[in-house]
């Protein structure tokens, strides 16, 4: 019905509420998140465990002013939906609606695009530091981080900076035991520990007076008394770790109850210098499914049919293989067929669809949690030790790192297998995991090797060459359904550096990139209908280029079109365009295609492909195009010469 | 003398020695640095600091076999001397010679190539995993890191990590109370209390006296009691923070005390699990002016004379000035100018001669330590909220914050300024310090404006251009003395996208980038003795490009020479040939000169310009050597067609 949340236009609005009507707000909120996942695959769990505690926020601070980060921000819903943003709300993670992250285009309470985790602490301490430098003080910051995101480096480094400015700022650790798969290290310990501990708080009093009643033995012992009253207090209250690291700390508290975060913000919000608050949060609280299985509901197929009290009755079935399954296919071929080989996953073990590998290789499967550049120099240390990493992580989020890539393996010229899952457009998740920029960013090392599977069947024997390979190297993939080439025969072997030949063509040919592949085979097809033979190169590698096939159609064809899912902005064309030139070739024949110099929004992938030419439609109006403008200048250079 | 030191060719020859003889041998040692700087400028004071520590290390493990790591890796000299290069030892960092930091391919002894901060605990923690996959349980990992390095968020997610896995590895910090400049941030804080603290590990059995005179009252007091002990036990043991991580943590000790690193390193070889060794040094230990003053004996100027007992009676004056003298000056102008301005270091307050900015603007000036990436997202933050924040970071070290230039700067389009020093080759720091890759990761993002000098007169105005620009934006500068340019009249104004045509050559034009622009005048200046007119273009902007001024001399001129000190692979001049292909240019008349694609070792960064042709005489060479192909082609082509 949504009666009570149709009726907020802004978070002001909640002040008029009472507390059963604010009651009331939560579950209508839930019911909302439920109608939105009947409609589209959404984040869940994450928003039905923040939902009080977004209230509370709202409640308690004034975010016209304020400042507040969600940090990684697929948690974000709750507060889109009392930001002026309920009626719009249904349009969430389609093209042209809104975003699935926060996004300031869209309203001026989402601050900063989030996306990649870890980064809110740090922001909201730059905030602060810029609104204290322009004389306003009175603005609080408030950083909201989920435990998954939390051991993130980043987080560490902000933590460091914040307590060594004494910065007025709230950290709210909303801790649900989960980052998007279990969370592993020593930080979950930890958070354990202080769950556990928490049920000391109440004996506080009685540890008091039994320290009053301790007896004094000389003037040395009272000394050291003093030191142990002190020593005690910091005991017998959580957090140790972030008092040591010069946070207050308060918690654990209840995250569902609202009255009771509203009670510790408003005290909170009195405090200066750095304070972390700790949350304890169900992910998918008030769905019991979603409770029960966090992994499954964090973003999981649109629901076919909930029953009474928001029971998911039937979950839509999985559709068409994609690439992620033969690549994790491949993995776990790999790790039977080769005791040496381990994988590393951070935090990625679902969306990587690493749950068997981890079953059945549990000691060769490492989740290094949200901790990428960790990731890449552990498994640089492995591949110095002799055993052969693959490094599986989605291309955006490897960008977290490039340094480690730089330094710890490409330095070294250790043989590190980088899988590269959702390179290219991730579709309804939008510029902050669009995988976009892993060809520059990859190709730009000495030493690295970079392959993009044509299709489907390029896809074990890549993994197989890679493992062999005395280097780094790297293979790309989309998140689309896999491909299967129409070949004559079987496909070409993997060669170091050498591109597949589907078809040579005689107007031109395309040179494609990975999953572009397909849509370029399609594309000459329906060209082939109009008595333009244009033919198709798997390029297969960016690096080392197949400079011996790609220059001779340079050199022979009247136009080559490289065609990639990925920036144009030193990407594959512009390794074809260095290579032609290397070698002296006129390229005024070579048409790039590939991700304008933007940010591309959210959408469905295909789309997204489509706005900017890069589906069968797209590459046919290209070719024909340019055929046409050669025409004209054919016709116009006769004209002047004649 | 080096009686001693010349004698031990591997870690095993200081078995044979005495106490008395290893107390030589450091001396030995310390002798050795002071006579290295006395031929050429290098790392000194952290040098100094571990030679106990670098020789306990040794006499314990043997890491011909066990595992060591030296973060960052600026302090490898002793480390060098005992592993069997004292004899090359006087030839560390010249070209050809050893290298000033780890190198494997010197020696087995050194397992990475360090420089960059903070990944040795990852490093080990992948090779412990590594070696024990392959059943080499047997070997121990030992990595050793600075507390200058260790608020480094990768050093967090290592811990995070090996705390999980619950590995056997120690790390052993190196506490000199300085990173390269003094430390900021809670963890200095930190460490600084547990040196205090450490004082209280004396008095433990008093208090567990006092405790056991307490009397119980009733039994709930006695459960309460038990956890107060062991409240206390953990209250008294420094450290705190790294147990909760999950480490056992010993120490405070004294690290120039070699008899008692000995034997705490004896009792930690037969420990479990992680380990954290925190351990005292003095930065400069054995020459007191270096002790005194470790910011400038960092990497101090040669030392021209040397007086008894180590004393340095003189040090070679500064020569002429540098791009980061006239950087910093601008930097204070604009801070003068605008009370909006503020920069942040990542410890490089020296490095970057900001000393002057931090004591005339310090609250505008922030040193986050070795924290780049919370640097960036801390920056992008006060972007937001208003401020102008300028990020003054190395080339090679800003890759740490690539993925926050992503994330928190490009995607939100926020006005942060990066100056980016030492871009291009970096000199006898070698490959871990040459900023040669800045040029691809930087133009790959959208909204990204990046700029490079052509000459110190371009400096000034093209940060005050910055800070008026709305989005992010950059200014790379190189490692090296300034250059003037020869113009007729004033430099034209700093325009966006705009180049500078110093001359309009009529045989072709040099389109050079940065500090490549003088070598180019002057390539000019000795073509045209020879009577070939090349032109010289000061390009100024990477992005956006000049399409205009230097496609006109792609579609008009001969020859097209781009320049530029960095990588060829996706650089200045792909974007060159992007535009001209773009344009539907015929890009055969353009010559790309840049750093080919391999990691370019360290030495005297004139010399490895040189090697690469990147120095008059390469460019020379270089137009000589096109006109003769061209010649030869067009009489060959004559040939066919006539």
């Amino acid at each position: 019905m949504a009666e009570l949340l149709s009726q907020i236009q802004s978070p002001a609005d909640l002040h008029k509420l009472s507390d059963a009507q604010l009651a009331a707000v939560a579950q209508e909120i839930r019911d909302e998140l439920v109608k939105v996942l009947s409609i589209r695959s959404a984040h869940f769990a994450s928003n039905l465990g923040v939902v009080e505690l977004c209230l509370a926020l709202h409640l308690t601070y004034d975010f016209a002013k304020d400042r507040l980060i969600w940090d990684t921000g697929h948690q974000i819903y709750p507060h889109k939906l009392i930001t002026g943003r309920h009626k719009t709300f249904r349009s969430i993670r389609t093209k042209g609606g809104l975003m699935g992250f926060p996004n300031p285009a869209e309203s001026p309470y989402d601050l900063f695009m989030t996306g990649h985790a870890g980064s809110s602490v740090s922001t909201i301490s730059g905030l602060k530091a810029g609104d204290d430098l322009l004389g306003r003080t009175d603005r609080h910051a408030v950083a909201v981080i989920g435990d998954g995101a939390f051991p993130s480096g980043i987080v560490f480094e902000a933590f460091n900076n914040i307590a060594g400015l004494k910065q007025n700022a709230l950290v709210v650790l909303n801790d649900n035991e989960m980052s998007i798969c279990p969370r592993t290290g020593g930080m979950a310990h930890y958070l354990d520990h202080c769950r556990a501990t928490g049920l000391y708080q109440g004996s506080k009093r009685t540890l008091n007076q039994i320290l009053n009643q301790i007896p004094l033995v000389g003037e040395a012992a009272r000394t050291s008394l003093e030191s142990l009253r002190d020593g005690l207090k910091a005991v017998f209250k959580n957090g140790m770790l972030f008092e040591e690291m010069g946070f207050r700390y308060f918690g654990p508290v209840d995250g569902h109850d609202l009255a009771g975060l509203r009670k510790i913000l408003k005290l909170l919000k009195t405090q200066t210098g750095p304070v972390l608050l700790h949350v304890l949060t169900t992910k998918g609280h008030g769905v019991p499914q979603a409770a029960e299985d966090p992994v499954t509901f964090h973003s999981p197929p649109v629901f076919e049919e909930v029953g009474p009290e928001r029971r998911i009755v039937a979950m839509k079935k999985g559709g068409a293989k994609a690439y992620t399954d033969v690549v994790s296919a491949a993995i776990h071929a790999a790790m039977a067929a080769d005791p040496k080989v381990a994988v590393l996953t951070a935090a990625m073990c679902q969306g990587n669809k690493l749950e068997k590998v981890r079953a059945d290789y549990p000691t060769r499967f490492f989740d290094t949690g949200i901790c990428e550049s960790h990731a890449v120099a552990f498994a640089a240390g492995m591949a110095k030790a002799g055993a052969k990493p693959i490094v599986d992580i989605y291309s955006t989020f490897l960008q977290r790192s490039f340094d480690q890539i730089f330094q710890e393996v490409a330095l070294q010229n250790l043989p590190v297998v980088f899988t590269l899952d959702r390179a290219g457009l991730a579709g309804p998740d939008g510029p902050t995991h669009h995988g976009v920029f892993d060809v520059p960013y990859m190709r730009l090392f000495p030493n690295m090797t970079m392959m993009a599977p044509g299709d489907e069947l390029d896809v074990e024997p890549m993994l197989r060459f890679a493992l062999a390979h005395n280097g780094p190297i790297s293979i790309r993939y989309p998140k689309a359904n896999l491909d299967r080439l129409d070949r004559t025969g079987d496909p070409a072997p993997i060669e170091l550096g050498k591109a597949e030949v589907i078809d040579w063509g005689e107007d031109g040919c395309f040179v494609a990139l990975g999953t572009m592949t397909a849509t370029c085979v399609a594309a000459a097809k329906r060209l082939h209908a109009d008595g333009i033979h244009m033919g198709v190169i798997n390029a297969r590698f960016v690096k080392p280029l197949d400079r011996e096939t790609i220059l001779r159609a340079v050199e022979l064809l009247p136009l080559v079109v490289t065609v990639e899912e990925g920036t144009l902005e030193g990407g594959f064309g512009s390794a074809v365009l260095e290579a032609a030139n290397a070698a002296g070739l006129d390229a005024r024949n070579v048409l790039r295609k590939g991700i304008p110099d933007k940010f591309i929004e959210h959408g469905d992938r295909a789309e997204l492909l489509a706005d900017i030419g890069l589906d069968v439609d797209g590459l046919v109006a290209a070719v024909r195009k340019y055929r046409e403008e050669c025409a004209d200048r054919d016709s116009l250079s006769g004209y002047a010469v004649g």
